[in-house]
């Protein structure tokens, strides 16, 4: 079955993504708004204890950190995924590079570039529409993770969380 | 906002209830197939870190137990939701009484009866035809319980996992 783990930002900032990924998103339904800091990777349901608890380890020495999101911006012409921009923090990128070495080691298809999807799977005609109007949102959101979750993906394409982990247990 | 306490069951049984809740359950795309523990309660956002702790306590001191789970039933004519039948054990009818209780006292609308919807807000006679065909299934499924999940409610009517309990921390 696949894995994945990602942040849930604050639920004012889930409410407003959402508001985006009702109309753009057609994986809106399957998982609420996140960040992703490693991408589906495969294991036994068996597995899930042991991942859990390397994710342990590596969330009980990581202080929590603050997140700083803003600006839509795409990933046209890759993907025509329109999102919004998280700031690439040092914190963030120890922690996605931890999630990508040691046992949690994983080829990356793409650099990190921490977002919040808010649309996928558009036309041309439809993403270039989409884009340059949430381009002109003013918004601007900062907020503390002190949380991750380990999730498992359903027959259905959907997630459930399979474990939290509080960051800094240890600091 | 409101917050509610669930058990997800293996994602085998999640994938099973899935297929019936796809087309009878108007709530199938909000939340993962789930046992409700405690029913939406209300409380701010500040105040998700001291429930948390609060069912921390209560998490470390029982134990995971076995949940068995089979037959379909329905709450009609009270409401017509078809679900399937978790056996009341001991532990389990314990854990709710815990949630409803000291700092989680809450008053219960009906008595704790536990489930997994498949299906709800049926007409009459869709709901005659449904259960007349689930009735008919012979399932039966066995598993242990070792976590809870507390989740709070978006905008959209979609819950996210706040924080994951593990049972018997303590025991």
């Amino acid at each position: 079955m696949k894995f994945g783990i990602v942040i849930f930002p604050s639920k004012s900032m889930q409410d407003k993504a959402n508001s985006f990924r009702k109309r753009y998103d057609p994986h809106y339904a399957l998982i609420p708004p996140h960040i992703t800091l490693k991408s589906p990777f495969d294991a036994t349901e068996e597995k899930a204890k042991e991942i859990a608890q390397e994710l342990d380890k590596v969330s009980d020495k990581l202080k929590p950190f603050t997140l700083k999101i803003g600006k839509v911006s795409s990933f046209a012409p890759v993907n025509n995924v329109i999102y919004f921009k998280v700031e690439k923090t040092p914190e963030l990128e120890a922690l996605n590079e931890k999630l990508h070495t040691g046992y949690f080691a994983q080829e990356r298809e793409y650099t990190f570039v921490p977002h919040i999807t808010l649309g996928q799977d558009m036309s041309d005609g439809e993403h270039a529409d989409v884009l340059g109007q949430l381009r002109m949102i003013e918004f601007h959101h900062e907020q503390t993770v002190d949380r991750l979750h380990l999730l498992y993906q359903l027959e259905d394409g959907s997630w459930t969380v399979y474990e939290t982990f509080q960051l800094g247990k240890d600091c």
